[in-house]
């Protein structure tokens, strides 16, 4: 009898889960294949379970594989998935939960405070000899007169806040759904915009262009935005014009519209502070992340419990 | 009657100040003075009351001002004062207590984040073109698997161990002076280095030399020293010696042997981040320097409370 085949798009998701699957699963390794689209044609009738980030998993991919029974996402965002109709067709969505949060939640804070506190700047103060030639770099607003805003409370964002909770300065949030929270809820992405000194994007990743250019220039000229969300959930271009133009003041980035975002891309935009979408990229988040996908790659098939079930 | 005399050493505490005192002083604003030697001498029996950061007040500079009566330190180290030598003379030493401790802290925090999460060499992994040519950077060890190691649990180091707390990782600390905390104090600080992966000097200035190689070894190739405190706190040569022989993993500095240090002394040395001693350059902390320098100037000397008295 043959094995149920595992379908891997990328060489990075195979070096995620390494061997322990290739007992269980015929492991299509797609980008060893000279014509990637003619072997997920020829395969169609053994892939059972697949694993993404960014392929996209639209009815029209779902109607290729007729045997597809089990997406998973290794990750929190599963933007790629059109979830009501792999549920439709009966197959299980399951992503990686909050196993990542507080490591990307760590990240976010990361880049929040070294883009508050102008760490770039004042290490580029130094090493240019600013120091010594024009004195002290002027004086900054402190922490706690900093208005944090964090848009999606969701795991990620709930993190966030706890870990800015003790620098007082105010922390308030908005997303779609109002939920129990410590922190206020406003009215309005537009009225949480023009409230924050510091607006950290941890939205759902399919939220595209929720952060517009009126989003952006309502933080304003004095402002920062940080995004550890997905790069497609703000309007990058305009994210870029308005650094150019000072109409925002600075940026802390560690996902992009295109991932690697070229460095040409970068290269007259001021104040911005670049991450390469490292988040998760903790020894303990990738065993994590491992974790949940082989265990739900090696029960779900027969039966057992789905660990992160997406449901919506 | 002539008025009192307040000596100033730099323009520096002349700004801070700003002129609110020439009513009720005769300020000697001694860096533009010719001979600035001789403006001491010639105004000794006037100077009742001085401010100092970094100039010393030995037994030597206290003897040749006979009338002095009151030293204000507008920051939280006194270690230019000879406290026991101004006491024994009637002289009060004030310093700006736990005024801008706050600030400080989100400084030490920031440099702590930013050089455990990697930002400057994620930064250029982008701007490189390494993540287009090479894909993502090294996982690194999360947050909650650092160990926050505080030497000098004060007023800063407190604060700092609260701000890292709802990171996850470990806290514990090393003081000469054991005290009621939240976090173990460990016997040694040569065992607090060996134990910490992240190591944060916020002792008092004047422990001259404390962290010395035998310490920045312990600490070793894996980990990061942040030092927030005074630049002599740590041997600089043996600091810069390790981090170029890899035998301490990286560092983040905000205050240096000399300042402004030099350029120079930085270029070839690899994995340190740079500050130029910005930790209270806050409006708010500076407005509550101000205020407390102001408040004790204009008070004690008729016989007012000191505020932040210094006793040793």
């Amino acid at each position: 009898m043959t094995k149920p085949a595992l379908l891997l798009w990328t060489e990075n998701m195979s070096r995620l889960l390494g061997d322990v699957l290739d007992e269980r699963f015929d492991v299509i390794r797609l980008w060893q294949s000279p014509d990637p689209d003619a072997t997920i044609t020829a395969r169609a009738r053994d892939i059972v379970a697949t694993l993404t980030v960014k392929e996209p998993f639209d009815a029209a991919m779902l109607d290729r594989l007729p045997a597809l029974r089990l997406i998973v996402v290794p990750g929190a965002g599963y933007e790629a998935v059109d979830v009501a109709a792999a549920r439709a067709r009966g197959i299980v969505v399951a992503n990686a939960g909050d196993t990542h949060s507080s490591d990307v939640a760590d990240h976010a804070v990361a880049l929040t405070l070294a883009a508050v506190q102008r760490l770039p700047e004042l290490d580029r103060w130094v090493r240019d000899g600013q120091w010594a030639a024009k004195g002290y770099p002027a004086r900054r607003r402190g922490m706690s007169g900093e208005r944090f805003g964090i848009v999606g409370l969701g795991g990620i964002g709930t993190a966030i806040a706890r870990r800015l909770a003790p620098f007082g300065g105010e922390i308030a949030w908005w997303g779609p759904r109002d939920r129990p929270a410590d922190w206020p809820r406003l009215p309005s992405l537009i009225e949480l915009a023009r409230w924050s000194t510091a607006l950290i994007v941890a939205a759902r990743g399919d939220s595209i262009g929720l952060v517009d250019r009126y989003v952006i220039e309502a933080v304003g000229r004095d402002g920062l935005i940080v995004n550890i969300s997905r790069g497609a959930v703000i309007d990058e271009d305009a994210l870029v014009a308005a650094l150019r133009e000072g109409q925002l003041g600075h940026a802390a980035l560690d996902v992009f519209a295109d991932e690697p975002t070229p460095p040409s891309r970068w290269r007259d935009v001021p104040n911005v502070l670049l991450s390469p979408h490292s988040g998760s990229l903790t020894h303990e988040a990738m065993a994590r992340l491992r974790e949940s996908a082989i265990r739900n790659l090696t029960t779900v098939l027969d039966g057992g419990p789905v660990v992160n079930e997406v449901t919506a």
